[in-house]
């Protein structure tokens, strides 16, 4: 017996796509779709022939039969509309980056606690089985202690109007990059410019720095002439590289890393071994990162449990995309992170 | 009809690669050899029959043939090396980087003035055919305007005692970046780390930015699970890839970029074009670098020329090395750089 | 305006695809479908909800308003289809091979003959943007005389129930070969062998030798750990790669080459000097081949031209696929080919 | 104690190579050289001054301490050098392949076993660490039953002026085959041809089968746009590449294959499933097997052992070498081996 309904707002690039998983996951009687462009709505309609188009937002609102709210819309609106949503009762999953500024985040996350409402970001590569292994290897300590850690992600083009390559490009690796290290840096600096004349940066080098002393790198890009998705992690015990971009050997684990031999007869001095080991690529299963999500998030409301990227992940990563901003329009300066969340 | 004599000093990593060049080269009529480590000069006299061993640097000094001296020693020796030599009227190649610091730099540069000898600073990729290609790719303007530059210089291994990876390799991209762009950087930040104990820096992230725009990112480490030496550059018109590890296709230019339409009926509304052409790799000479290097050093001195890479481009990189080294050192405070020569 | 409809038979692994680009090219009053699994059909009306099920045949056969039959059934049932539709006077677009035996082919070439229908094969990859733009480069001899061709086409799986590896796999290099080099081989031999127990040979090594002595190589398999998809074309002049899994650089066109310098002093004695340029890699067009291939198949019908690959393309790569089999059966024997149409 | 000396007849291009490992081995006495081209000698005895050069072939064959003679000449010549150096009591490896012809090889077998000598012939590749470890791999049961290997030798250059492509890249292969599987293949055919016109081979593709039903796929050129290295071998089990052009990862290991599953309902129909599991490329040692070739050599010569790659060996691929040239002059038939060591 399915219970309820849903509603995906936002049928512009990303939206079907949500759209199409919310349909195979076959949990709810019925689903509404909503987008101020009634284009984009016929054209899923006539794709997806079993939804429900309405017109106006108020419509879904006042539907008490809908109790989970998609919303894919352009950045600037999230709040707004997350807000409302949460506020007539549903349940909300917001796309990346959850909000455009910290407050508004802090405003959802308060909001839904006292509402009790499942308040989750789409931060989709955080349910990807490649991340969920690198997760499981770092946790394992088969790295050992990460000293750094190398992002890039460029491609040419898709230029965005609402928000900066930070925070389309970055979002991505923040995300994924808080899934895998549970301490939170604390400073990042950004350099970055906007070339192609819309004001909106489309190349940013970001740096972060933790108290631990891993640091890291985060590179992108919508200028670039090949398209580059690859992450590598430097371990004491081993290093590992993840490259999105394969269809085959996404994620390699190198069995190398330098040995201090401390030499006793020479007062302090050591001596450096390279290791040079196997390698290895572990199978990885090939379910949609975007199903499992939605799957997940459909699941944390119908039996009440935490989702994995909830507001705070979503409010954690607002957070540092300001910083980069900010940093990036001083000229790169160091911003210390107050991470009390 | 040969002149004088040569001497090469220091026949550790580095220096017996720079003694087979001055032999092949055969421009002079003794080749004297000193290295403070008598295994090392017994070692090469093994393999080059013809060298003349000197027990002491003084000999050298005194010796009034040799009038050209190769120093390839640790970094912190170069200076009183280099200064030696030219007060004792030998024309002088160093090993990059030039000195440990400006002032060092600046004093050789002021004595090879005063007394009207060549001091050359070996920074061997400015000489390479793959670095010389994409300079005039730059200055026949098929890139257009540089946007930015993005260049990752990793490997496992070799961690040096006298000399961070940012003096070790990130000397490499700045003197490569230095031929490739006339105007100066007027701001430089790294963030760095030491993981293996030897209070070196291993790994480092340095960005750099221009008054003109362009920006720049530098990655170098000693600890990586493989091997990358990639440059990519990013112009208005089109973008090239350097990378050195391949035998073939070093450089590889992409007829790609971005077009902005004006669209005359939107107020200032813009469209994006994704342009993507022809890839062309050229065809690059297979000299090696340190030869052409070697018989350019001697040429200027033989001739009379100004070194390609003299003096003030030893001081340019040792200067922004410096800044480096600080910006790290203040947890990746940027660093504006006063460019006077 | 619209005249003639159009009929689908067999929806299986490939069916669908000719379906929705039948449906895209947006040429025919209606769009009929068949198939014996009443569930294929089924799943098809989900996702294109216009197309009209039908559950014989016959009534395709005996519907007046069909002109046009696009058949993607096994392959044992595509002569007797393709005969019936051709004498009900269907124009007919056939999936390859196009038969199972030559007498076959002969004799739906010679009802489509007297009939005026149009005969075509499903030969998509002569319709693809890189086997065009290899034709133009051979055409244009920028290549040269070709020396010798070299095709791989191996990856994991699908193993198939009603062909074997050369007439699923080859048949796909036979029918680019023919494209690119008009001369026909005069003879071939292939060792294969079958070894997941399915009697259907899953491994081929082809050989084939032109008059002009032009020798090629095919490799096919359904076992192999990794997917490749590659053509090397080497010519007297230059060589190029054809790589069909890359997503940029498909084709690779190298100014490489050995030339012979005569020796006059020497008495006919040779040097050789090997010849290393830039490599070149054209832009492509993206469009979709199976499109083009369906558009054009319209527009033979529609305007009485001659399919490019018509009934004869069908038939010569039958004929090889029957030589190839025989030659494998017979382990290994050279198959001279009696080329005679 | 050193007891013995030895000779290397023949510097051009591999003799040198084998005298600098003859030399590091330290294991005679002196080390005697011998070419008809004295410029040739001159220029090894300036890198290696340690070594004596002697004017004829008689004097080595007459010099009693001399107890090991290695032949790096031509082909054409290997035979009466080493019929003559067995028949003077030294001890001999000979460069690959053995000898132009089986009657050759065969005489000197039977000359070593008489005289109770060493006879070793140079597959280098069978002392590599890559198929050291492939073997191990193969006779640890890893892969399975073998199904096929696909062997690919291809690069542009350098052709030689005394043994075709045959003799002088599938020797490799061949050698490497035999290494890996014990059994002796029963037929092979060859279509090839001479392009640059020195009426040697520079092409060919040679298929072998062997009675186990394991088919062979060895593709060789000298002319290819690119340097290709790889051998493709898939067993009932697993499947492994081994790229010998790479400096990491020369082997990888898939733990790829097809499962037959027989379904017991339908009288005989089974069903196929495709496995993928982890890919793992075992790290390998990094010695050059030249080196471990000349080891093995002197400890089998000096301690009485079978060596290697002993006569048999050798001839075993000339026999596979002179059937290959048989069958591509005779246009690719099918030559059966009659085995008879």
């Amino acid at each position: 017996m399915k219970n309820h309904s849903a509603a995906v707002i936002g049928l512009g690039y990303w939206g079907p796509n949500v759209l199409r998983n919310v349909i195979d996951v076959d949990k709810f009687d019925d689903i509404y779709c909503h987008d101020l462009d009634i284009s984009k709505i016929d054209k899923c309609k006539r794709r997806f022939t079993s939804i429900k188009p309405v017109s106006s937002y108020e419509n879904i609102l006042n539907n008490d039969d809908i109790n989970c709210v998609f919303i894919c819309t352009p950045l600037s609106t999230h709040y707004q509309l997350a807000k409302d949503a949460l506020l007539n009762g549903k349940n909300v999953l917001i796309e990346k980056p959850m909000t455009s500024t910290v407050e508004e985040a802090k405003e959802l996350i308060d909001i839904s606690n006292k509402k009790s409402l499942k308040l989750m970001v789409g931060h989709t590569f955080e349910f990807s089985p490649p991340v969920e292994k690198i997760k499981e290897i770092i946790q394992n300590g088969m790295l050992g202690d990460i000293y750094f850690i190398s992002m890039t992600r460029i491609n040419l083009g898709i230029h965005r109007k609402d928000v900066s390559v930070i925070g389309d490009l970055a979002t991505h690796d923040l995300s994924i990059l808080f899934r895998l290290i549970e301490e939170e840096p604390y400073s990042i600096s950004a350099v970055s410019n906007s070339f192609v004349k819309n004001k909106l940066k489309d190349v940013a080098f970001i740096n972060l720095r933790y108290k631990s002393g891993t640091i890291v790198n985060i590179n992108v890009s919508w200028l670039s002439p090949k398209k580059i998705r690859e992450t590598i992690i430097v371990g004491s015990k081993k290093m590992l590289i993840y490259d999105d971009t394969k269809s085959d050997e996404k994620i390699k684990i190198f069995d190398r890393g330098v040995d201090v031999l401390k030499d006793p007869d020479s007062f302090g001095e050591y001596q450096l071994t390279y290791r040079t080991g196997d390698i290895i690529s572990p199978v990885l299963e090939a379910t949609e990162p975007l199903k499992i999500e939605i799957s997940h998030f459909i699941d944390c409301v119908n039996n009440g449990l935490k989702p994995k990227t909830d507001g705070y992940c979503g409010l954690k990563v607002v957070r540092f995309l300001e910083a980069a901003e900010k940093s990036s329009d001083r000229g790169g300066e160091v911003i210390i992170i107050n991470g009390a969340k």
